[in-house]
């Protein structure tokens, strides 16, 4: 079994683990307050260009969103984000448990605008009685999104104006952060990033880490008090060293975004393949996550040998799936997906050909 | 600088990193669903001679207190533990932030009674108006206490019976588990703590692993969905099988035990040695945790060169200190630490010979 | 000014402030444990027809709503309800303030069906991982519902057997019940009612009370531990004898029934004649609150003599406002509304006369 | 059967429900936006000599405490209050609700000292890793206490700068706030209260009222939003006119100080009747509760024509009690009270002729 269901499938970066080995028996003190994570708070700071910028490490995606809007809003207050984000659909209710409402937002391709920040800042704030209903009090956006769109920097700059003009907290969820700074159609840098937000992560997990997402505080009124929001909520790591060592490796000489391409790459390979034999795509994606539709009798032959997600119902017959690629994909992995599958769609073309493939997709269950 | 204020200084056990470069490469399905997982599942429940155990796997301690016992309270319970339980002092009230009071009995060694659980249960359902405080809802102990001290397998059966017999899942936190069953002391197994408790945690951040411990629910009302509440509270890891790999490494052939094991004996070193020389204790700990009552002036000096932890001031010129030791710590270093004290004791004794030393604690700051 | 805005206008019924001097000087005992309260639980288990109901009595609705689904729902659950839903809307978030997301279905009359408690329930259940969504754990529907619509007592059937088969206690607001019971559309009595939920409550504030809201318990597994929710959510009043002082009045002879009847009456005369004079409603409801579309040159003119909420613009040129009754409205009030609303609307057809009215638009503030 | 077991016997002051008739069918907006409500906050404001306070109403003790303590702290503080505290035992953990520790301080007469104040300030700014416990975000004190102690002018002067030099918000619960103005022992007025804290509350439910609370906020800091928050936690009355009404009446004439000294006269006629024979008292309150040490078979006969408080056994013959007066409180009831007290005693004294007390004594429960 190949598999592409998502970009967590193997350990971490060799160079990691080199680390890791080599660091073992250094004694350190705990909870990220040895020399490994601060130097990797210091080459974070560097790449992103704001030298007073507090860098914090936390464990997993889950976690750190719950501490950061946690540690942000007051208990009448709720995140603005769109109807498909992290926060709103894939965390169980995380934000929900800490009291607070994700004050969704329509969006057909993941991201959502400046103008829809500032229509539902001003219908809470028109109410004639505002204290009725929650109080937008941060927006919450992911980069690149769930559906491997990015946000291109006049967008930042729009959501980050708008945010500022209504005081409200703007959080960039980059759990996949280095999937959209690699791609080629990116117009921005971290540095652009952090000068444009108040508050982002660096996805680790996803991108060569063992696990670990590094949060970079700019806004100072954000900083006050944070650590203590990360123990409250289980994110600080009693061997915090794991997470520096890890950093510091990713980002002493450019690994971060070297892995990143090379995971871009792989995705787009799948793309081209595809849309070169006429396959649609549900999304436009131009970061490690494609999106295509086909055939459902189709996957059903392919799930014999790769795992993916199933994303959607397209029409009767067709269905959207997920592919993810990594830090860790193989090319040889992504020339045999593509060669099945460019070969199952010319069999489908014979409909006659696949009175077997349609049995097939009755009993088997999709991954 | 030689490190005993912790027992987390170092990384993890050599086998550990072995089994981790062996299967870095290897594709997994994420959240604990993969094949190693499955197999240290197995494990403990050989470990624990309980077939039909559940075991999950979370990454810290706060997290795994917080996650069990949220899952098990209703909104209007609290959960009864020691005055310097883990959970009433050391987690940023993370069990508050789900919604629950900390019931406190007071506990002169770190350990709780069968009978004050009863006498808080009974206090509470004799009220007239019970439902104007909080109902008590499970009882917390860790085996081994903050203090180092143990329960005996006698005190665990009293506790859990009364527990039982008033309806309060019982709960036994095991951060520091392998430092009692490995202690000479200790008259019970994993088995026979699996017979005594509702779930009870395997620690494998203070014990050879990177991070991780091991949640072992034993009684089927606390089963269903735990998984959710896992995932509510950031500790589904994506790459579980980071832990599956750990913990099976840890529970394949006894390395949990043996590991422990040097532990214990390196903590007894530190207490035979400082005995001998007439260092009085302030709790009787047979674990990897000890607490002489050493000269402040000699602390100082002390400080120079080790890390220890400040535990409360004695008398007006002795304090108490917490030493620990772990599966990480080199027989030389504890030779090292006893050598140091004892010469420093000895020249205490010339109170004359002191002055420069009484000048230095002035000004220095213990760790 | 004449006030239709909501229909808690005026204090309460005369025979309440009546029984309030009455019993004032008698000595009872605190929160709820009173003989008052004891009658009007008995009074309204016969309402019921139910003779095993447990009956509690809080003060408000937002407060009944989150202390019935906080006593309901695991932490990891979440209560399904529609888009229009008060708990949704009104409630500045008091759901999530305990920790649970409102899983939201759309409605375009304020009412869900079965079939849509089915596909959220089935949706769930159906994912590969269900542990990373908010699990559905029960259901809330208001009767009538925020746009004055009705479940007609074969939807509620349908909702209850779909509740039960998939496990969903089922709860239903009745913060305005009497308007719906009252109304001539109403196919069924409080007894079908209490046969067909878990729990649901009687509305007290909006119909002829101070405030309160009878809660009834029918499902035997919610009842446990009611009290102490009720306690923690700030909702047992010392002074409960006041709850039960006016629930007793209210169903001791039928009273809540009469005087629910007399605010639908009023509600359908403005229905009757405004349709008369061709006004087209947003909502077709049958209960005490009305909803025409209505010229906003026309709404600008009569909210100089009476008060009402606006709703939503329909077009550019008209919307559409709420007019409540309530047991309290008086008849010379209703016949004023609509024969100034009637007026106002004859002189509308000629849009010369109306230059000034167009004037007075532009300045004027919509209650 | 005579009630003394708390101060909320009977309904309301004849003038308030005089009022309450007087304005029933007048119609007014909601949720405290009426004329009602807006003069009883103008007449409060004059009351506290502060002009820019804000004034809230809410409608219960339990509520205002959980509201005003969950708008101020932020997810990782708690309050610090005495272990005898309202919210640290009768409030069913509706603190820990809303997330909050309360960080108890030892307490043998009901208050907290500024100094008890600073050493937990200290003790946790000086932690090495502050962020592993709770801060403490805010001081919580009742006046009268839960004992019917007082605090001095200077002791909440010295609690207030030290509160303030702490930056810690200093909350005042005055659940029954005339109780204490109104004793002949206390140096302070309303408007020295006003001065000493950051925010307070008037209790109205144990002072003539049906119900409710007025918040006075003082600093600016701790305005924002509170009316959100109210709303939130289920504090907002529909009718809130109800609450304007009560305070109009109770602070438009001095009706609040009149009849808290009534209730303040009553108990000292108990205290010192009592004191005449010889009685003890557990603490000395010159309030509205008194806690006299009574012979057990004494306080078994007792409870057949009287209800009281039963507060902890003294030794193994003798308990302490509560007996409460209030506004309410009937000089005749008074009177035969402590006649028999007075008369009970008197044949206690002759041990023979108790032979039937002791027996009734064994089967008797107490209120």
């Amino acid at each position: 079994m190949i598999r592409f269901e998502c970009d967590y499938n193997e350990g971490a970066h060799e160079r990691i683990l080199q680390r890791l080995m080599e660091t073992n028996m250094e004694q350190t003190s705990g909870y990220g307050t040895d020399d490994h994570c601060e130097r990797a708070r210091m080459l974070i700071r560097q790449a992103c260009g704001q030298e007073e910028a507090d860098v914090h490490f936390l464990v997993g995606g889950t976690q750190t969103n719950t501490t950061v809007i946690a540690s942000i809003l007051r208990p009448h207050q709720g995140v603005i984000a769109a109807v498909s984000g992290h926060i709103a659909v894939h965390e169980t209710g995380a934000i929900e448990a800490t009291g607070h409402k994700v004050l969704t937002v329509p969006s057909p391709d993941g991201k959502i605008t400046a103008a829809q920040v500032k229509a539902v800042y001003d219908a809470h704030a028109q109410e004639s009685s505002p204290e009725h209903s929650v109080q937008p009090g941060m927006v919450y956006i992911s980069q690149p999104t769930e559906y491997g769109t990015m946000y291109s920097k006049a967008e930042l700059e729009a959501l980050y104006a708008v945010s500022k003009a209504c005081g409200l907290p703007f959080f960039v969820d980059g759990a996949r952060l280095g999937y959209a700074l690699a791609s080629k159609d990116c117009d921005m840098t971290m540095a652009d990033l952090a000068r444009l937000c108040d508050v982002f992560y660096i996805g680790g997990t996803k991108i060569g880490a063992l696990m670990g997402e590094a949060v970079v505080i700019l806004n100072d009124a954000l900083k006050r008090d944070f650590r203590y929001i990360i123990k409250q909520k289980g994110g600080l790591l009693a061997k915090g060293r794991l997470l520096g060592i890890q950093f510091e490796t990713l980002f002493e000489d450019g690994l971060y975004l070297e892995i990143s391409r090379h995971a871009v790459d792989m995705a787009l390979k799948i793309y081209d393949i595809l849309k070169q034999h006429g396959v649609q795509f549900l999304y436009d994606s131009p970061t490690n996550q494609q999106f295509p539709i086909l055939p459902d009798s189709l996957l059903a032959q392919l799930s014999q040998d790769y795992t993916f997600t199933f994303w959607e119902k397209v029409d009767h017959s067709r269905s959207a799936v997920r592919f993810c690629t990594s830090w860790a994909t193989r090319p040889e992995n992504v020339e045999a997906l593509t060669r099945d599958i460019v070969s199952l769609l010319q069999k489908d073309k014979d409909p006659a050909e696949f009175a077997e493939a349609v049995a097939v997709l009755e009993t088997a269950a999709m991954v």
